[in-house]
């Protein structure tokens, strides 16, 4: 059943797509603060834009996505992005394609759900494109922001400490659990919190924009920690050092790896250090501004879990046996 | 065979969809000029934002659509709605998703054309999002502009002038021929020309700048010129009169016509009038400035096709036997 893989894009990997698209095309231009190798472009004044695409069975299933949130979700990630510059979202352009014979009100409730998204975030509907589809249903939504300081990946020097808000790892572990039982797992109130993680999840914009006025990095974990420091780390030259131990998990994300049982501490992180699709925002912070960023801590949850090291001691985790170091390619990839 | 269509989006139809969309969703912001409605959003600032998506089996086929022509295309027609506001392009998104075991060298030619594309229009590459497809490979491409004169589709009064550059229905021509044969038709040089129109779109960027100076109203041709005269109709509440004779059609398109054997005048103009994907600007001018803009004539070949009326008088082609009330529903539908 091996499919042939050499000569393929599979080969080549997202990565290496991006690294393609990064040397081949023209990507610099006058007014383009920062383009490719951020979570948005920023223009020079101040716009902050950002584009991502949902494909049906790639990044999401309706055996367990509902609808509405579906449409809120599709907002909200790319929210999450705007939020990860210390920014605020202006206006949204949604591009959907769907299957003609799809049933109307269904197609309607995506729909209302990106519209309450985006009432809830302040966010106009600018333009878009709508279309048939052959087969999967597909979302790419462009949102449009502003910021007065936008926050790059590359600020991170070392010293700086590294904090997240919330927990980690429960829509990883809501996917995983999702996809073994083909439906939405179902099974009481902690199940249904992971699950909501998952398909809905909350974009930190109020986050973004209060941390964002002293972070000197930021990336909203979409593929996963390690994967995200990894980001935050190449394009800052820098290299990290996090504490197991202090990684946030939630009290739903517990009682599910309990349930399941998953207790060996490198098993009960997995999903908080490699999975996907948390949407918490990661930052750093220098160590002089630390006090005045911890007075944010009662309204906005957030962690520290390490601080930034020189590029030359690499990434680092430190466990119960001491430490060991991390492979930022061990994170989520769509191919 | 027939499906069922109550219910179904089908039934909605597109226009249906962006009703909805219209009604129900957050459309205004401060700071956005024009949202939902016209070919591009306008920002305060003069940005010109526009985002339109490429589906496989839906917007092309590979059978005829050569795949460096498919990159150039999916910015081409993006770029387009930037020239039809009068506007430049500085930078584009690329939303792109591909089956992850298509050949990498036929991807690598998508992305070769959307960067000579890119090139040739001075637009930097700002970011985007790479994934893999189920099946369709789509493309999904926005493109940040600016304009200090954003030529919006509500401005054209009675008495102004209507014209469009180039020459109308080739596209449309093609595709037929195309989809009839399921494979590019070839047969010579005219063929090779309509079917260059189709699969690699030349969007009129300087002819929108000059002519931007100067239009009450300008949209570019994308949905027929009977559908995108019905635009700037409904958005200028106005009505047209336009004269069959004076519709610009090339050589080729006629050659090919006179082959297919397609010579009575209303089968002549039939792509012309309904067909999709001229990528023309169809624009209407003051007839106090008509010979200011006369003078880019050359330079920009452009025709004058009829002028504008009372929104009471409707919209009217004159044609051998008289005047047709046209029906602007009449045109391109993707559902």
């Amino acid at each position: 059943m091996a499919k042939k893989v050499k000569g393929t894009v599979r080969e080549i990997g997202e990565l290496g797509l991006i690294e393609w698209i990064k040397r081949h095309m023209p990507t610099n231009a006058s007014g383009l603060i920062k383009g490719i190798g951020d979570d948005a472009a920023v223009l020079i004044g101040g716009e902050i834009i950002t584009s991502d695409m949902l494909v049906e069975r790639v990044h999401f299933d309706l055996r367990w996505q509902e609808l509405t949130k579906l449409g809120r979700k599709a907002l909200s990630i790319n929210l999450s992005d705007i939020a990860s510059m210390g920014g605020f979202a202006r206006c949204a352009f949604l591009n959907i394609a769907v299957v003609p014979y799809s049933d109307w009100k269904d197609i309607e409730s995506i729909l209302s759900g990106f519209s309450q998204a985006a009432r809830d975030y302040g966010v106009a509907i600018a333009g878009g494109d709508t279309t048939a589809s052959p087969g999967p249903l597909i979302i790419s939504v462009t949102v449009v922001g502003n910021s007065t300081r936008p926050v790059l990946r590359s600020g991170a020097r070392p010293g700086d400490l590294v904090y997240v808000t919330g927990t980690l790892g429960d829509a990883a572990l809501a996917l995983r659990l999702a996809k073994a039982k083909g439906k939405n797992p179902g099974g009481g109130q902690n199940m249904a919190r992971i699950m909501g993680r998952l398909t809905n999840p909350t974009p930190r914009m109020k986050q973004g924009r209060m941390i964002g006025q002293y972070a000197s990095a930021m990336i909203d974990i979409s593929d996963g920690l390690v994967r995200d420091l990894g980001h935050i780390c190449k394009e800052s030259s820098v290299g990290v050092r996090i504490r197991l131990d202090d990684i946030p998990l939630s009290e739903s994300y517990l009682f599910v790896k309990g349930r399941i049982r998953e207790k060996s501490p490198k098993k009960l992180y997995h999903e908080a250090l490699k999975g996907g699709e948390d949407y918490e925002l990661l930052f750093t912070i220098p160590a002089s501004l630390a006090e005045a960023v911890g007075r944010f801590a009662d309204s906005v949850p957030f962690t520290k879990i390490g601080e930034i090291i020189e590029e030359s001691e690499g990434m680092v985790i430190v466990g119960p046996d001491g430490d060991i170091p991390l492979n930022p390619d061990e994170g989520f990839s769509h191919f």
